[in-house]
């Protein structure tokens, strides 16, 4: 119960449409959203006004489209978007305070690369830089890469933590006060506190030193995703933000048991990592004018659009031969989302749902809890997860954008401020501090007393 | 002498502290300027006001620090430094008209990435993006991506070719007018605007289609610097402009009427390609002024750091030992750097230099053409290369940052102008307009008559 005294960590997931597959079709909601930066800034500065710790990119390396019929595929409306390290990187600059957090996958790019545009990205923004650790599970992006597959599951997840590591050692290639810069000597830095990783490993080569200096977070920000037991394990080991999927309480709170346990055997403090499942809310001024929201996009819902959206959640498995009014078949658990596949089925069998019904669902939650209601209503829900330790925080995720924002952050953030379960200044200067957590020390300055 | 109508382009190559080794130790220049926001707004927004063509960072995978003694190494004032895609990324947003050139490796990237990072720079910025093609040649890249050495020359320059060729082929995944947002059928794009790469070759293998639209430019400006005869050839394919070494007049011309030539054997048309060699210009109120700026940093130049800039321009070849006050030694030619070499080497022999005295006359220009005076010295000079064929327009090496671009900003920029050699106004949308290339038609509209 020691979150008691503490508050929510709020992140804002964005999709740029909106997390609601109709949600293009909404007024306000421009079509070409995933490509217009003054709508991505008029989001980050509104959420930067709520006072959230971040904003959230997703991303896959291609379209997600190969197992898509043609139909679904060419009503797909987030199809084509800006990259997301580029964008956060313009996007630092009209922000202050929140946190940046852009997704890249450690199948498909180098430890090199990713440890220097976060490094670069922790500059431009002052220190609010995060980086998302996917190992990527999408369709049609390993033959974006020479590949003809991904890699399976356990390699993927030995090649991230190898790849974290590297990552790590290169962001610590220099000291916080290497750089010197006497002028009358002309020396611009002192060799001791240059630490060359010459990373020799199962996966990767890597000499160093980065050629940015360390980052102002010292280390950015450390989030995943991953459910799986790989992904527990390495959350465990390296994460500082882990996003969940859990459709219910209970669900929230055996996971948010199970990783916080993993934590303690791992020598870390359970507080050094923040649990923030995702949440789908839809607000209102009443609970009616929420449901009325709510139905509308539902009512613009394309089925095929749906149908193919659960597919792509199952792991690509092409559901648009199966019977609409049938049940959730039995699918083979393939080696990458058991557990999205589990809480899907599970959320079918609990509520007696048809395939179409279920894809109809989690149209605009994929799979992550859903509240509708007045700003009391989602405080209340969003407060009894925090207390009954389900959550330290939520991954926001609107149905439109910006529309859902600006009623989350009209109406539900200053109930949470009344609550006092959520802030009303920023008072950190990085992102780390804001999610109040400390800074790692160089390792050349740690000490060698008890771990 | 169709030149003559037109007008110069002008890029400005930005080097943190400026292009002089020992720019850093001058007043105005801060210490930390490579990783220092506010100091790049500030170089790219003077540049703007000047009516600058594009703004330009080189780059290497690594701090190219492997053959320098310690002594230079430690001496060294941009080792670490922005990443140049994130920094133009952030950078677009201050600036309206200006061209961002990013480079990037083909041999360190992978197509998708590059392809993917530039489209959306070229999106963020309203169509101002380019690509600096390189191939890397510098110490101390390859150990940072799991590889022992560069592959050879040939080998990097048949992977860039291919590179090229899947880039455009991703940019080029989508018609520019595929998107139609049909929110009665609730069809996004048009299925036959869309064009899956599907690219099989030597090096790649990469299926698409990209997941960002095609770039406002159609493609990004492509960008390359290379001199030597494979890198000839790859301009001449495939480059928008050209970066060229050539201290003298007679270098310039005769390596412009090659390349112009090869454009024409290539079936394109020679003006569709600029040719910018750098230049590295002091400008005074008076001569005297000039010359005395100039002293002034080359009495704080540390001659252990000349001698070790020298060694890395000559593919990292160890001059540490040489006598200073001895002739340019007869040094292998590596495969990377031949043409650098030759320059270099015949700089000294022209001017009676010996190796110190080589060292210390590139210490601000690297090899590029250097001219000291006032304004209408440096405009006289860019008019005669201008005009006699050696140059299309040039890129700028000042020697401080952001002292030396305000000082060619504020007195050559309106000498050109009355001159009528440069533009008082942007003219165009994009970078493509501004330089008065043309934008590329997607290959499923070309015409299929004579070529």
């Amino acid at each position: 119960m020691a979150n008691k005294a503490k508050q929510l960590a709020l992140g804002l997931f964005i999709r740029a449409h909106g997390h609601h597959l109709a949600a293009w079709k909404q007024p306000n909601v421009p079509n070409e959203a995933g490509l217009t930066l003054a709508h991505y800034r008029n989001i980050v500065t509104t959420a930067e006004r709520a006072k959230l710790d971040f904003v959230f990119l997703a991303d896959s390396m291609g379209v997600r489209a190969s197992v898509q019929p043609d139909a679904a595929f060419e009503r797909t409306p987030h199809l084509t978007h800006f990259e997301p390290i580029t964008l956060l990187s313009a996007l630092a600059t009209f922000t202050q305070h929140i946190g940046l957090v852009a997704t890249a996958s450690t199948t498909y790019y180098e430890p090199f690369h990713v440890a220097r545009l976060f490094a670069s990205l922790d500059y431009l923004s002052g220190g609010r830089a995060a980086w998302n650790v996917v190992t990527s599970n999408g369709v049609g992006e390993a033959e974006n890469f020479s590949a003809q597959a991904h890699p399976k599951h356990d390699a993927r997840y030995a090649r991230a933590i190898e790849f974290l590591d590297v990552v790590k050692k290169l962001w610590d290639s220099w000291e916080d006060d290497a750089f010197t810069w006497n002028e009358n000597s002309g020396v611009v830095f002192d060799k001791s506190k240059l630490h060359q990783p010459n990373h020799v490993g199962e996966h990767f080569s890597v000499a160093g030193p980065l050629n940015v200096s360390r980052p102002p977070q010292g280390h950015p920000i450390i989030v995943q995703a991953g459910g799986s037991g790989p992904g527990i394990e390495l959350a465990a080991l390296t994460a500082d933000v882990v996003f969940a999927v859990h459709p219910t309480l209970a669900d929230g709170q055996a996971f948010y048991s199970k990783l916080k346990g993993r934590l303690s055997d791992a020598g870390r403090d359970p507080a050094s990592l923040k649990i923030m499942p995702g949440i789908f809310p839809v607000v209102g001024r009443s609970r009616a004018e929420a449901d009325e929201k709510y139905a509308q996009l539902q009512e613009s819902l394309d089925p095929v659009l749906a149908i193919s959206q659960l597919s792509n959640l199952l792991d690509g498995v092409d559901l648009s031969g199966y019977p609409l009014d049938g049940p959730v078949p039995d699918l083979p658990g393939t080696n990458a989302s058991v557990t999205r596949l589990k809480v899907l089925r599970e959320t079918a069998e609990r509520d007696g749902l048809n395939l179409l019904q279920l894809a109809q669902r989690i149209a605009g939650s994929r799979g992550h809890h859903q509240v509708f209601g007045t700003a009391a209503d989602i405080a209340d829900r969003m407060e009894e997860w925090f207390h009954k330790e389900a959550a330290d925080g939520f991954n926001l995720l609107p149905a439109t954008l910006p529309g859902g924002l600006e009623d989350f952050a009209e109406l539900v953030v200053p109930e949470l401020q009344r609550r006092g379960l959520f802030r009303t200044e920023y008072s950190g200067a990085s992102l780390r501090e804001n999610l109040g957590l400390s800074r790692p020390v160089h390792p050349a300055l740690r000490t060698s007393s008890a771990a």
